[in-house]
């Protein structure tokens, strides 16, 4: 079953690739019709330079449409529940009325070629609701690649009507930076593991949370889950608060019990309440516009520079050198550079 | 004790920035003096961009004693003794007569300012050893700035004598392939976990391993270590043979009862050895300064730009204009790569 729905969606991926135009894409948007949603996605996600000029184009037309949704971030180091969270927290919020978007970043799974975040399979009963849409991390070599990629997604998924997207990333590592500096709310998932409370969690991580879940919070794991809380309230107490007035929250959860995920919705609204009244939303989005721009523009310099032919073929012949020993890949840089500069 | 010795170091960091010349720093890296081969790595890892003419030009004094070590990856997830590991192998490094230079990957101590990997405080009865140099993690924004450091760096350490050079990062996320990229030998170092043995570990970075350790394999621990390693055999098993003919080895060792750590030694000596004989050792290395051409050139492009006033200035118009909420990032980038254009 599951293999036939993958070669389904391989097919009608390589089908809308072919053949959509933008009115069709842009229009379906509008429509709200998740099938256009996922090929206009495929389109941004194409690592085809070719691709890029329609789909600069696609965002343009879809950016007045953005914006509206809440932006939320969630991560955790693998085992922490997070797929079993987002179902439970995705059914609340779809039976609140909401349409949900889940995204994901996962800039490992570019070297294993398979996504193991975002991934179907693991929402089951998520996946098959109305008003869900759940798309996996998209492929490519670079954390940067991915993550301009799942933020173009994010405004598609708004341009489709979409009330809540949530943003998943793996716990450890870099990519929570880059998920923080596209969300509204970041929520951290924390085990009540054996041993050492803080243990594996970067004090960075611990930072950016706007709010800190202790999960699995049922059965015998209660009592430790409640403990670990309170340790991690100890611990935000040492950092300095945030810019924003936001005071970090720490509960447990259980999402198999369906314990406290509520909580974590009515804190989300009450967050974005506080924030809008004191245009810390806005700001923060603001702040967050300004990173991007830089890493758009240092997109659209290198892609200047990688499309032209005549730099492609000066590479090339400079790899050779390299791969066969001649000359090391610093010498090779600084030759390309020279020739570059002197085209100019 | 320890603070005495950080503010110590801040202040020799300081004097020697400000003071040394290439002549300098080069006769003392030749030298072997590790106080110079610090200042040098200093120079490396400055951002400001008046440092960097420098620092290439000291790279490319360096570039033709370099090449003649081992280069070591060593990986594996928070709590699996990376650092009781290298404190044992180094120990025994030593003890075979060789120098060593340990680096660290830590892209997320960009984050929380404060590097938690290649801590001289983690490693301290090797720290305070002759012939052996620890460098904790590079500062940095982005893992392609704080990988091409850790690369330089490993020149550097050629340089001035180093025999045997550890690359540590944590095992979960995207550094582990920037890490195989400047590598000759990538380590995995795994726990005996309670339940899924896999769980928790990417299979790209188990693909990329040229050999799995599982480590702590002593007490009671020991029988479970065995059993994981079984497991690990097989799965490695399932993954396609590497294209150099090495076949990845696994076993268990205990750096506390000093159990197995030779072996590791034994090895990367045969791994050598063999990959020497049918010169994949070499073709390996021109295969990653391939790898490295690009990422050089890309830098150096941005770099051109960047630091053009004149285009510094434009950005930093549109930047206010983004934070005013006039115009979104995309707009602004667009803007921007026009001028740009136009200028050539």
């Amino acid at each position: 079953m599951k293999k036939a729905n993958d070669q389904e969606w391989i097919r009608k991926k390589k089908a809308h690739r072919a053949y959509l135009s933008n009115e069709h894409l842009f229009a379906g948007i509008q429509a709200r019709d998740t099938s256009m949603l996922s090929a206009a996605i495929t389109l941004v996600e194409s690592q085809n330079p070719e691709h890029r000029t329609q789909s600069d184009e696609l965002l343009k037309a879809c950016l007045p449409l953005s914006g509206n949704s809440v932006r939320i971030g969630i991560t955790g180091v693998p085992g922490v529940g997070k797929s079993t969270f987002i179902e439970a927290f995705g059914k609340l919020l779809i039976e609140e009325g909401k349409r949900i978007a889940v995204l994901a970043i996962d800039p490992s799974s570019a070297v294993s070629g398979g996504s193991i975040l975002g991934d179907k399979t693991r929402m089951q009963e998520l996946s098959v609701m109305k008003n869900v849409f759940i798309r996996p991390s998209p492929a490519g070599t670079t954390l940067g690649g991915v993550a301009r990629r799942t933020r173009e997604t994010i405004i598609l998924c708004e341009a489709a009507g979409f009330d809540y997207i949530l943003v998943e990333t793996v716990g450890v590592g870099q990519s929570e930076t880059v998920v923080k500096s596209m969300v509204d709310f970041f929520l951290l998932l924390m085990l009540s593991g054996a041993g050492d409370e803080l243990q594996g969690i970067k004090k960075g991580i611990m930072e950016m949370a706007d709010a800190v879940v202790i999960t699995k919070a049922d059965g015998d794991n209660e009592k430790r889950a409640l403990r670990a809380a309170a340790e991690y309230k100890n611990a935000l107490h040492l950092f300095p608060p945030p810019d924003n007035g936001w005071i970090p929250q720490v509960f447990t959860c259980s999402a198999t019990e369906n314990k406290n995920i509520d909580k974590v919705f009515v804190l989300i609204d009450s967050f974005c309440n506080q924030q809008k009244i004191n245009a810390n939303f806005e700001n923060n989005r603001h702040h967050q516009d300004q990173i991007w721009l830089k890493e758009s523009l240092k997109e659209l310099i290198l892609q200047e520079y990688f499309s032209n032919q005549k730099y492609a073929g000066q590479l090339k012949i400079m790899e050779e050198r390299v791969l066969k020993g001649e000359i090391t890949s610093f010498q090779a840089a600084d030759e390309l550079m020279k020739m570059y500069r002197d085209e100019k």
